[in-house]
């Protein structure tokens, strides 16, 4: 294959890019025109099926400056996957399959959803890890059916991000061999020169963390050293890479190396002499020479001929090691081992009060040897999170003796923003992952970025986030969650469990291990909490569900999580007064958003005023109430019982407002909060 | 004075420490026992008044590994600041003024809130900053009224944090000579071993930021060593410095050196045999030696005389230099200039329609010079946020020559949460400081973390939150905010501002400015508004009011920001159909719920169904309205202006939902929602 070829398969990646820019007169071509030569050289060595874009042994390719994502669209039609050159005229458009950027589940080939800076390089670090546990799990020295690896690009604006800090770090510290990262070192961002708040020395930080550094001073031109550079960093099995490349953004344009050329559309003249200056014609848009085609379908022949030798490997597999191969074979198609639900615990009110943050380790310790995708760690917290079970190893690089690669316990350090962001990048390897990670609820916070994403590109993923409320004590309000429920439960397509007890903590894992679409959060508490009656996984699993049933209410309590016994107790003082108090469990909005109305309607019904209790923000909590009791104002340092008397979540204080509720809407028709105008 | 009169200090601290712990029975007196030494070292040279804690020449502790906070509270009690023994045996008490972390709003002599990991330190570069910034403003050759030094303590913990590397690299980048900060060396994490998740070369990492790294490899024990790093960080002043500070966590407890010291009191036993080995009587709780209290009594008198001298020089100051004395002791007694908010742009609706993030910058560009302690930045979106007047300077190291100290704007690069937790260290610096910073609203949630702290702790900064809808337009649902305002809003004490044009603008802003307690998040269009008719900034200024007033309505329609002139369209629409829509412009829910409820029920009255519009989560909404049309769902990459059309945000969708919520109340008794039982 010659150089020219080459050559003219960069520039056509390049004004396959700025044409799209162009059309869409909106987006990025600046990084395109920098980062093709190496965009080229990764993909023409990748491991990769346009026609299958889930088989497990691809090397994937994450676009951390997801702005660039016209370069990866060019790449993708170039490649022949399911997208053409219509879909690149069509940038950017509504309903496009080329959206502002990288969208994993409506563009074919797109592996992460990429755009918020830092993201894409940290989910790299999970997919790595979870080829690496992948690999350690299931190859076996004769048959190996896992060896792939994951590049990444990433700009300045990724390397300033702290989530990608953390992420890299722990990267480092795993030594993650199989993941290669390129640097576009191109020295601008939107401020203009990098020179204004970006001058650390990066190579000496990434060496810092462990990472095997390699720099390419010629990006722009030097495609030998490009290609060079990935096999050293192959070369290298204990470390990943981070390859600085120093290209010029927006090569070849009239304003190529300024900021001008980061955001906005190249101006007609410009296309023209870059056009012309490459030998293309200045008239034709979307140009693909027939030698460019014939050169990548010649790779694309090559590579499905690989992945034909993989199948054959892996039936080899299946054959030599039925079990295990089964095992893949199960997991790769996205099934959980039969029955495993039969695991989960399940309680009388008989048992004893128990906190959830204990009851979810029992749901862990019950299920761990039944799933062995499930895996996880916490954000520095395990002894506060009760993440780790007993028979966990520490998913390690084995030479550090502390555990080895097979291990599905992940030590992420004091990071929960690389934390959600490394669960998305492990929930994207494919392989039915199921993996989770602990911190407390209040920390989840951190990540709000991570999570956004796993909400968006649809990763069960879940957040086992303990001492959920004021109830944690001592802490204080820098760790008492007030907000933080209102904010995950008003992001689309995030389950947020608060459980009252075992059988709701035992339902919430139910939800989140068979997720294969919406992430989970688990809000678990410090204190004990005893065993409703009542309440089973069944009832639980609906999201919201009568506890204590009473035939024409004055009134019914919603409440979640530790709340929900008290306004057991609360319905019982309300009786001594004559009131008959219903209560409602509602442990996930979000599940019971998904029953029917009729059920709905069932649970908190017109005709009834409805109070809802919860100790922190009542915001949103009108959905489903006429008034609510909560805290709208941050919590105390203190005894978690002193802070809850303090603050009248008491029998007492929930059975005043509730008499007061009932008060208030005497003689006043009352209509369900969930019939609704339209 | 001698050695050992500083290892009797030093050790009171310590059992001062383990006391309260132990008498709270929660806490963590792991790290006061390992830092005491440099905690003794750092205060007996600092420079401060613990009868005036908000002297503006002090120097600055801060604690950024917050569960140490036994420790600071012990100093406070030793140095004589308003904080008494017996305060320290209410350690973590409900109501004590000793919380379980450290709150600047409880604790008289705690600079800033702290616990959240990385948030410390980061606070700690802002201070730093603001000192750098203001004595570039104002000190003179020959008078100086400002030469502070920030120290700050920090853990493994924090330096895992993201938001701590993001803060880290830009205060190396700025050159923050006057920051030191000691790193606590103890290889001890929640998780045991720092080996398991922390094994990158931090010393390293911090050259590569810039910073200026010293060692002092017997922390324990080596005073000498650790007050001589203090002089050599002092020596360097174009650096922050970082000196690694190699500790024993637990020092001379009998499980000293293991995490079993981290989070739990020490026994009985232990703590008897550390008293005895150290001389102190093992019956007797909360000792302090008669000449500690001499000794430090002594350190207190020679500072309460510098405090007496830089008051001596400020009069020099103010008489040499009559009208920069006068603006700073106006901002020293928290008050802006008078009649500033007379520059404050107003509109009529003649003018033309204007982005809000187009306001924006019109408003700062006509109050900057007005208000010389307004400064601000963004991360990395300057073109973007458009939070650069063109008068402004860069605040950069002179030697650059891309600004200077007294520079006004802030480069903050990509770093949203880093740039949050600096806000807070330069609000906390005092003098009046109002400090606003530029993301996407979007990317405010990057920084969770800080925006939290900034309500706990009453940080007045300012969130330039631009690009704060689907109208954005093509960068697509990973930029467009569905659940940001839900979020801010849920937080207490956040003034989350959505003004719907040039009047309004200019009312968040006049609110944020005058604020002394409360962030403010301004969410801003990238699309263009019509100036409305009925709006003003005295209307805005009570954060809703009646902006389309109809005799007897049949509907309401409450909106804010960019879909209240299409409301106003809707209402004119709803006329043609024969209905009466009033229409609500509600730009701000904190400063509308601090006003009185017979004005807020003159807005939102009994007898009328209320629609709320807002282009993302309608989750909250139902506080204020009995019916939500909002977007529960993540949006998508087009044309602003499409977009709208294509979810229905236009006068007609708009106008089609109000119809069906007449037609849904129609017959049925309304109540306001603002009408509550309790």
């Amino acid at each position: 294959m010659s150089q020219d070829l080459d050559q003219l398969t960069i520039n056509t990646i390049r004004l396959l890019s700025v044409d799209a820019v162009a059309a869409a007169n909106s987006g990025h071509p600046g990084a395109p025109l920098g980062l093709a030569p190496a965009a080229h050289a990764v993909w023409k060595q990748m491991k990769f099926n346009p026609r299958d874009t889930k088989w497990i042994n691809r090397d994937r390719f994450i676009l951390s400056n997801g702005h660039a994502c016209a370069l990866l669209y060019s790449l993708l039609v170039l490649y022949g996957y399911d997208l053409e050159v219509e879909d690149l005229k069509q940038f950017r458009q509504l309903n496009s399959k080329t959206p502002g950027h990288p969208e994993a589940l409506d563009v074919p080939g797109v592996e992460v959803t990429t755009g918020p800076l830092g993201q894409g390089i940290s989910n790299a670090v999970g997919l790595a890890l979870a080829q690496t546990q992948f690999a350690a799990t299931y190859n076996k020295s004769d048959v190996q059916i896992s060896n792939s690896y994951t590049y990444s690009f990433l700009g300045d604006g990724c390397l300033m991000e702290g989530v990608a800090s953390e992420a890299s770090s722990l990267a480092g510290h795993l030594q993650l061999g199989n993941l290669i990262a390129f640097w576009d070192d191109n020295r601008i961002s939107i401020d203009g020169s990098t020179e204004v708040a970006f001058t650390e020395n990066v190579v000496e930080r990434y060496k810092a963390y462990g990472w095997h550094v390699l720099e390419v001073p010629h990006g722009d031109t030097d495609l030998e050293g490009i290609a060079n550079a990935i096999e050293e960093a192959k070369k290298v099995t204990d470390k990943p890479t981070l390859i600085r490349l120093t290209t010029t953004i927006g090569f070849g344009s009239l304003a190529q190396g300024t900021h001008g050329v980061h955001g906005s559309p190249l101006k007609a003249d410009d296309i023209k002499q870059l056009k012309e200056k490459w030998g293309f014609n200045p008239e034709e848009n979307f140009a693909i020479p027939a030698e460019v085609k014939n050169y990548l379908s010649e790779i694309v022949k090559k590579n499905q001929e690989g992945h034909e030798e993989w199948k054959k490997t892996f039936d080899q597999y299946k054959q030599k090691y039925p079990e295990l191969g089964a095992e893949v074979q199960r997991r790769l198609d996205g099934k959980l081992p039969e029955g495993w639900e039969k695991n989960l615990p399940t309680y009388t009110p008989q048992d004893k009060a128990v906190a959830t943050r204990k009851l979810s380790e029992i749901v862990l310790q019950s299920v761990y040897d039944a799933v062995p995708e499930l895996i996880g760690g916490s954000a520095d917290l395990t002894p506060s999170n009760l993440t780790r079970t007993t028979s966990a190893v520490d998913f390690q690089p084995p030479s550090t003796g502390l555990g080895d690669y097979s291990g599905r316990y992940i030590r992420y350090g004091v990071r929960e923003h690389g934390m959600g962001a490394i669960m998305n990048g492990i929930a994207a390897f494919g392989a039915n992952y199921k993996n989770y990670g602990g911190t407390f609820l209040n920390f989840v916070s951190y990540a709000a970025g991570a999570v956004r994403l796993s909400a968006l590109s649809h990763h069960p993923v879940t957040w086992v986030a303990t001492h959920d409320s004021i109830g944690l004590g001592e802490d204080g309000p820098t760790h008492q969650p007030i907000e933080t429920l209102a904010h995950f439960r008003a992001i689309p397509n995030v389950s947020v469990w608060r459980p009252a007890d075992g059988n709701e903590t035992s339902a919430a894992y139910k939800s989140a291990i068979s997720s294969t679409s919406t992430p989970h959060i688990i809000a678990l508490t410090r204190q004990n909490l005893p065993q409703l009656e009542g309440s089973s996984i069944e009832n639980a699993s609906k999201g919201g569900y009568t506890l204590v049933k009473q035939d024409n209410p004055d009134v019914i309590i919603v409440a979640s999580g530790s709340e929900v016994s008290i306004a057991v107790d609360a319905s019982k003082k309300l009786a001594e007064e004559g009131f008959k108090a219903g209560v409602v469990s509602l442990p996930d909005f979000f599940t019971f958003d998904n029953q029917s109305q009729s059920y709905r309607l069932s649970v908190l019904p017109d005709g009834v005023p409805i109070i809802s209790v919860e100790v922190m923000s009542t915001f949103g909590w009108s959905k489903y109430s006429h008034e609510q009791f909560g805290l709208n104002r941050f919590g105390a340092s203190g005894k978690g019982p002193e802070l809850y008397k303090f603050f009248e979540f008491t029998p007492e204080g929930i059975a005043d407002r509730a008499a007061k509720t009932i008060q208030f809407y005497k003689g006043k028709p009352v209509l369900s909060p969930l019939n609704r105008a339209f």
